[in-house]
């Protein structure tokens, strides 16, 4: 049979925050399977904030995406034509794909197993959401039962997570959110001790003190720029700052200017310490299962934004910026 | 017998570069010795950046210097008169003393054997600026032989040790430091691979790119600062930066601002940690040891600047600002 798709391609490298005028979207047939090869329906796509570091043309911890090509990320799909053995059609997949509607395949994506329950928990917090939020807390910040964390960030998928397991962990978690409603979001159904709206917050600073009466010992840091700076003053001796992501930073044409701040993490031996989550990767069965684990028995609560349509792709991207998410979000294509 | 002593105090807190007007001298009679002290008269003392920090109200890693009390820092002296069996006249200790000619002292300062050919080394190398190099790699940086690394404040105490320390570590070392002459000094003497005067540098940042073809896995940071800022291009993926001092910030009234350049950080998956010497202190014996075993088989060269004279001790102090040092900055007093 033959399959024509529709592809999202970077069109033009966005200068600053990205506009749908950087891509382009095109029509294509694909061509037979190659031996080895399999042929995917496209069902689910996440989007998120590390693709617009991938769409500068500087080399980053990966490769960064080639102008005329299509846009790439995690996604689910599903097997409908198969030349290899490992698949068959109607197997459930879970694999970086095209931003298409189909696409060919090699390697050996993820087989997601049929008897699961979870299948957009693949893109989320079975995903690379949820294991960045493992390995930073486990690799990086070490908690211990009875410190305080401090989550920027927090209502983002990555930040759910780790809030979460900070509190299986015995901390004290604390979240910094863009509205009241991801706030009442993290203190009521994902039982934050404290969640503070920084857009209404006069002086973030003094709120996180409040509600950090011990200091904090670990921030895990999504988001960089002034959220950063307020808690910076907070530290306690030999705290951990996780440095997970810089949204706040991502879409500058130049650096931007903030408080000159390493005194504080020398006089407080504070570390600090950037990772990527593929640094890891041989420990992401094992991390999988302990996740899976704290999903079955209730420890771990999942929350996805999900928008439908292949054409609302570069909305759901774009709105990432615009803090519309709570949770992963994700679009499902069919 | 009766000792009078002149003493340096703190008069009035600096605000920003210290001046002398900030200290007043005087002159007091010493009372008689209490069972377990020991009278000294002071032969060397220390003077060192962290002091200035030290004057400021904020309590720090340690308690801050009062008003109308001594100045105290490293030194080393000569007991006269002892009330502790521990100690007898003619004994010469390393201790923190205040800045006076004579002082009274209880506790248990150490006792410099008298077959050691060291006095003056432990106020630098085998004191805690040889120390705090020491343990700023061992610690937290842990060179691997083939590593290059980068200091800054090169020509300082710290820099000079930390410097040949990675040297015998396998290091290829880059010192940045103030002027042509310590630039010689670190080359010619120490045979750090290069020495680069950030003060006639058209672009630091290129030159140390040049001297460092395979970019920089360790940058030991004596002073912060724009220096810092041209080192942060260059990092490695999973380097380390040893926060050991950031002088260039210890005279500010306020922040000064810089780049944010944390997600740098983040996608090299830098360590940035900061420390303090004295988090070590069990392990001092040990360092020691082997720092005292590198200085007499030659590998260790250790450098002074001598300034002679207790009314010198302010223009010492103050010069540490200037950059007028090379190596550990000390005042003969007696």
């Amino acid at each position: 049979m033959v399959y024509t798709t529709k592809r999202i391609l970077l069109d033009k490298r966005p200068s600053g925050f990205p506009a749908v005028e950087n891509f382009s979207i095109d029509t294509v047939t694909l061509p037979q399977l190659n031996e080895g090869e399999i042929l995917i329906k496209i069902k689910y796509l996440s989007v998120d904030p590390y693709m617009r570091n991938r769409m500068n043309k500087a080399k980053s911890y990966i490769e960064p995406y080639e102008t005329g090509q299509p846009i790439s990320g995690d996604g689910i799909a599903e097997v409908l034509e198969s030349k290899n053995e490992e698949y068959k059609s109607g197997d459930i997949i879970s694999a970086i794909v095209p931003w298409q509607e189909y696409a060919i395949l090699s390697g050996n994506p993820y087989k997601i197993p049929s008897a699961d329950n979870y299948i957009t928990e693949y893109l989320g917090i079975l995903g690379l959401t949820g294991l960045t939020a493992y390995f930073g807390l486990n690799k990086i910040a070490f908690p211990r039962s009875g410190e305080t964390m401090v989550i920027s960030g927090a209502a983002g998928a990555v930040g759910m997570a780790a809030g979460q397991m900070a509190k299986i962990y015995g901390c004290r978690v604390i979240g910094i959110a863009g509205s009241d409603e991801k706030c009442a979001f993290l203190k009521n159904t994902l039982k934050f001790d404290t969640a503070l709206n920084y857009k209404t917050s006069k002086n973030l600073r003094k709120a996180v003190k409040q509600a950090a009466p011990d200091g904090v010992d670990i921030y895990f840091d999504n988001v960089g720029g002034e959220i950063s700076d307020s808690i910076m003053y907070l530290l306690n001796d030999f705290s951990r700052i996780v440095l997970c992501g810089q949204i706040a930073l991502y879409n500058q044409n130049r650096l931007s200017l903030g408080p000159r701040l390493n005194s504080l993490l020398l006089i407080h031996r504070v570390k600090m310490q950037g990772f990527i989550v593929y640094d890891y990767r041989d420990e992401f069965p094992a991390a999988r299962e302990q996740i899976s684990e704290w999903l079955k028995n209730g420890k771990l609560i999942n929350r996805e934004t999900v928008i439908s349509g292949f054409d609302q792709i570069l909305t759901a991207f774009l709105n990432l910026f615009q803090g519309k998410n709570t949770g992963k979000m994700i679009v499902k294509i069919a």
